[in-house]
């Protein structure tokens, strides 16, 4: 190790005295960034993400960058993350693209999308299939950067209280599921319902609804459906949920290099990290649910239903396709990523988790 | 965003100047840390790793921290590196931890084992089930730490110009296939033999050998195998090969914080970053082989063959365990953590998986 101590030998330290004429010197300052996330405060995994991002930024740059945080007990605005980053009143985000469909339809392939790729494939069309290239082509008019901001891992498709053992088994089902799954669910004949999270543990165990679609065995635990409904349903509507760091662009490009690069790093470990962490906590509350409950079931939708749930969301995406060219050019970009990389994931961890479940 | 510009104030400046005795003040200091890594100069993949993790570095401490990488062709010692850095000769290393099972039995168990974790698996694991911990208790004696360093992704289980449809057709069959799958391969009668890599492509093409095991697409595309061996068969032996970074313990304690933790976080985004690019190499590079050669063929092993290969790892991970206490803690914990964590696996993305192969 060759350690170099240029500025603070003397010489060195006169210089710089001497060329200082009041311009700062960029790599001496020190720059706090106001940070408004979607999640309560104390938020398990969401909002550890944000805050070890946030500590990783701050260690790395000495103390130069900080990151406040404001969870939504503070800014009263969850789902207002977007419109705040934009307009400067926040420098930073961390949110859910898919939350801002109804502002800008092409946030929501950001995400995930149902039948899509699984998180590795994700990380792979995001960093080398032109996925970061196309989620810039979405954000730049709106005067912000989006990075991958953390993986909830495969979610799960929902609690029901009913097997499902055909796509009649949907037709008039009341379950709660937002978003596109929502969608597609209702064209099959599921009366989709949208109800506040404090209230679904009671909806669903007073029987106002029949089903509903959570995140994961992770933040599901803490939720208690587990007690109330025994089926466990394999998910198909978020394959690889990814949340999105956003910052403002000006505030971007008023840091100096050092720091930029050191916020870029920390968005992306903390992501990755989350990913890892998303395993972990969803193996462990998987073994809890099983251990408090053994009668929780798994199980997976028959193929009439995937079926019919793979041929709606392929209509609805060619129907988005055909009303806008970006939203095409994404979707094709998507799917033909796809395409290549399940290939290969079919004759790697797919064919190695089936050899070992044939020996089971 | 709040700018504090506090050290080029014209006070500070003074105050600086003033109480400037000659003691080197940390944040300023510059470090030249030399890299010996086990590949070949602009090494695919591994070496781009490397120098990914030392750009991202250079750039985050705005040029206070540099890593000199030397490839093979300069240091000449490829398998040398665990020592190179334990005596302080390179700062860093880039290796496989398991190349080093000659020296300390014990370094084995942190590439990766047969039958054991996938790559998302593993890294909860390194980062949440214990893993770092062990793989700390393995590297400190010899004053180094140890850190994740990049994944290959699932490794295939080789080519083979025989289809093997029993544990029969593995008697007398003559493989390249180096470690622990050797002796496992070697177990059920397979005439292992090493051979430099060199000379590979010729010894299967002229049958001096009958099947031989490498990587994956990504790095058996150069190598040519597919031109000349018909069947390439999903692997058993490598689900998650992580390479290293070793660091010289002194170089560490030696740096600042925020120097150590810019190191610790290139190290971590490089390596998670290798498995992103390996999952994208490998899937382009399976989709050129089948474009070249139609008649490749992917195949898996029979499940009698998977059993037998099964049995025999877990007997030897047995008689591993009882000649070394420290061999058995680690071996225990991931055994542990593996049937957790692939419950989970199994209702996520293996399910998920299979419901859409089902249904095409």
């Amino acid at each position: 190790m060759k350690i170099r101590n240029a500025l603070f030998k003397p010489a060195a330290v006169l210089a710089a005295l001497l060329s200082f004429t009041g311009a700062p010197a960029q790599a001496e300052e020190s720059y706090t960034l106001k940070l408004a996330e979607t999640w309560g405060p104390n938020s398990p995994i969401l909002g550890e993400t944000t805050q070890h991002m946030a500590d990783m930024a701050e260690k790395m740059s000495a103390g130069r960058l900080k990151i406040r945080i404001d969870s939504s007990n503070k800014h009263k605005a969850p789902f207002g993350i977007f419109d705040m980053v934009k307009s400067g009143q926040y420098d930073m985000g961390h949110t859910a693209s898919y939350y801002y469909k109804g502002k800008v339809p092409n946030t929501m392939y950001f995400t995930t999308v149902p039948f899509s790729m699984t998180v590795p494939e994700q990380y792979a069309w995001f960093y080398h299939g032109g996925g970061m290239e196309l989620m810039q082509k979405v954000y730049e008019p709106h005067g912000m950067l989006s990075f991958p901001g953390g993986n909830t891992g495969n979610q799960m498709g929902g609690w029901f209280r009913k097997e499902i053992n055909s796509v009649a088994d949907l037709q008039g089902l009341k379950m709660r599921t937002p978003g596109f799954a929502g969608e597609v669910m209702s064209e099959l004949g599921v009366a989709v319902t949208n109800i506040p999270p404090g209230e679904l543990y009671t909806s669903l165990e007073r029987g106002t609804i029949d089903a509903l679609e959570w995140v994961g065995p992770a933040l599901d635990l803490p939720m208690g459906f587990h007690r109330i409904a025994k089926y466990y349903y394999s998910g198909w509507q978020e394959p690889a949920a990814e949340v999105q760091f956003l910052v403002n662009k000006n505030v971007w490009d008023g840091l100096p290099d050092d720091l930029q690069e050191i916020l870029r790093v920390a968005m992306r470990t903390a992501a990755y990290d989350m990913y890892s962490q998303s395993t972990h906590m969803n193996s462990l509350a998987w073994d809890k649910m099983k251990e408090e409950y053994p009668d929780v079931t798994h199980k997976v939708f028959p193929p009439e239903v995937i079926s019919a749930l793979r041929e709606t969301t392929a209509r609805l995406l060619k129907e988005q396709a055909a009303q806008d060219p970006l939203a095409a050019e994404i979707i094709d970009s998507q799917q033909g990523y796809l395409k290549q990389v399940r290939k290969w994931t079919n004759i790697s961890d797919k064919a190695y988790l089936d050899s070992l479940s044939i020996v089971e």
